[in-house]
């Protein structure tokens, strides 16, 4: 590629144009046909064209459902957007399961976020703490027009504090504003009223040095839990062929070993935010958000572990899942997105903790899937079955190929030159 | 919702229709009109609706690009997938800035991916390690039916060990497998040498109990490093009208900050991920898999901390971003996906080393323009103008509106009430 000047002012086929002038027959061919992923509708095209800068086209997810999740007492149809095959059909199944033995209990146990405005005090401390103390109410009166609106809605600022961390770092002082935002995610909110508090600081103490403000992503006082539980006996259906007992032993022996092993513990975490992304996603919020919590929250006390727990005592099998989640069901995308939208709807216009219960929920139906693939049959079966029909269509073979090649592998190993051999094998026949 | 039974069974249309029969009225036409997100070719619209389960249409992801990325002297336009405003405008903008000093400076450190046996072992701990010491050859020559392509390709199984866990968990040990995967991202095919390699050592041992086999997704040993320098004097474009050197003060200290505190880490690195992800989905790698890994590793060492680091030392400062990085340019949805095939297309056909830095030099650009508006501006006057553009749609407003609406809070705080009432005046005049 060439440096340019100016991209962002061309239209979107002048860019498209400008990325073909570098490649040469198909591959130029290639780069000009993405927009056949336009939507045909220009007004809902230009919707999307808006959320960022220089796109060129939409790029497809699969939007998919899993029926049959019974939350705290209610069914729900949970929209789930993720490429990786296996996982809505794991949820899905997962669901079913735990829908007859009294589903998945969740709740809130607090929202609370928080923001802070960094800066530098190279005065003493004790003189910028008692002048903290005279300047807080005037501050939380001063931030009350940009509150206001939040504060109505049942939320606002609930707690600003002045953490010294000149032990950590030369000077370094934060300004910390607590917030409840309702059903906002509050990314905006919480930033703007952040903006202004640090003007504010810096008007009553100019000697300040204001490095920066923004809200934290780690909001280990918005946290969710969810847990399902059975007798023992009752996981019989699920147990891969296993007797009951042997299942639940091996389940949590698997769990046992993310809790102590941090290799297995991020893969055994990443199963679980396989099935809460997919619900982040369709839901128009932020992922990367909620992973950097998530993780960060996982290695809380020094060593990195599982997300879940799991206990069988007394002849009960239990399964829980604890963690942060901050989301959003008003604001950002999630009006915007029609799919969002949709989402949402789907979920009955479910409330911020109330989404917070379902995506916890798939998170644990997901890992509660996987570690029962992992402790029975091995994942690669079920994912293998997919994967081999990503690989015949990548092949390009047509149906009657993919139906003998599924019968063929039904009990061999699935790979890529294997699968190439029995489709040109085929051919040659 | 109902609980439904055989919903994976019916076809996306009837998938559709049952959901629709759940709502009235104008949200039953919503639900059904999720089918104008369909590409209008079938076949193209198949493909992926067999990426995952229960599909009943495309998610849509703003697909734009990121040109002028100077990566080891070479430039490169990189493909970024993400629905978060700003992201792709602010890597655009560092690459811009970097390519005229020097560009971005980037290396893999190592490749090396690991999985592993979960196994209980009750008897003694030296005749298990004397057994395997024996057993090692063995197996490595029964797995190289299954490795010998990726032998072939330059890859394999280059490590088999024996992992005493029992300190961590009775009866715990590890058969811990090493390979090169190549250009793949490779957890099909370590995932299927880690279940041969089970049935091996059950045969071998038949009293081991095998609980679980599966790759890692963390990855401490496939690492991807990668800088910008240049002398502070250098940075006064960009220090939005402080002097270069409190910029790069200021600047430093941010990164500082990010160093100490975790509440600002998570959310610094979480920046990085914008980029890296955005590259990530683009290229029809797995996020979730680079999430967790990446933040795990943050955490090393016992606190969770900032991925990049910054010095300003004899007059030249120095962002550095070292992180773990999996990822695949074959295999996966990478050629299957036709949008990721036309990223790597649009990226010359990289090997997977080369993505790590690609996806790498985004990260560290995108960090760059986040912590340089954080210290300079403030993020929520870049943010909020495109804030601004989704509030003013949502509102329905037309393109003259958005003009005046623009001009109007080009000095004010952008909050969706403060938007509404300016849209409603604007109406009622």
């Amino acid at each position: 590629m060439t440096p340019v000047t100016g991209f962002s002012k061309l239209s979107k086929s002048q860019k498209i144009e400008w990325l073909a002038s570098h490649f040469q027959g198909d591959s130029a061919e290639e780069m000009r046909a993405i927009a056949r992923f336009w939507n045909s509708d220009e007004g809902v095209q230009r919707r999307f064209d808006e959320f960022s800068e220089n796109t060129l086209t939409n790029y497809y997810l699969p939007f998919g459902v899993a029926p049959n999740f019974l939350i705290n007492g209610r069914h729900y149809t949970v929209p789930m957007v993720i490429e990786e095959s296996s996982v809505v059909a794991a949820a899905a199944l997962a669901a079913k399961f735990w829908s007859t033995r009294g589903g998945f209990h969740a709740r809130v146990v607090s929202t609370r976020k928080v923001g802070h405005v960094h800066f530098l005090w190279q005065g003493d401390a004790r003189e910028l703490t008692e002048r903290f103390e005279i300047f807080r109410g005037q501050l939380v009166e001063r931030l009350l027009p940009l509150t206001a609106s939040m504060v109505q809605r049942g939320g606002g600022l609930v707690g600003v504090t002045l953490e010294n961390r000149t032990n950590d770092l030369a000077d370094y002082w934060q300004l910390k504003l607590e917030f409840e935002t309702c059903d906002a995610m509050g990314a905006n909110f919480i930033n703007t009223v952040l903006e202004e508090a640090a003007r504010q600081l810096q008007a009553e103490l100019p000697v300040v040095e204001v490095v920066m403000c923004i809200l934290s992503n780690f909001t280990p006082d918005c946290v969710v839990e969810c847990h399902v539980e059975c007798p023992v006996a009752d996981l019989g259906d699920f147990a891969g062929g296993m007797d009951a007992a042997t299942f639940a032993r091996r389940f949590k022996t698997a769990v046992d070993i993310a809790r102590v092993d941090k290799a297995r513990a991020v893969t055994h975490n990443k199963g679980v935010m396989n099935g809460v992304d997919a619900v982040v996603l369709a839901t128009g919020n932020d992922f990367r958000a909620v992973e950097a919590c998530a993780h960060a929250w996982a290695a809380e006390g020094g060593s990195y572990k599982s997300l879940s727990t799991c206990t069988v005592e007394n002849g009960m099998f239990r399964f829980s899942l604890r963690l942060p989640l901050a989301l959003g069901t008003v604001g950002g995308l999630t009006k915007l997105h029609p799919l969002a939208r949709i989402s949402l709807e789907l979920l009955q216009r479910p409330s911020a903790p109330e989404l917070m219960q379902v995506a916890a929920a798939v998170g644990l139906a997901q890992n509660f899937a996987a570690v029962r693939s992992l402790t029975t049959t091995g994942i690669q079966k079920g994912h293998m079955k997919l994967h081999l029909l990503n690989i015949l269509t990548q092949l390009g073979a047509d149906d009657a190929t993919k139906v003998r090649a599924r019968a063929h592998f039904a009990d061999k190993v699935v790979s890529f030159s294997a699968v190439r051999e029995f489709v040109q094998q085929g051919l040659a026949q």
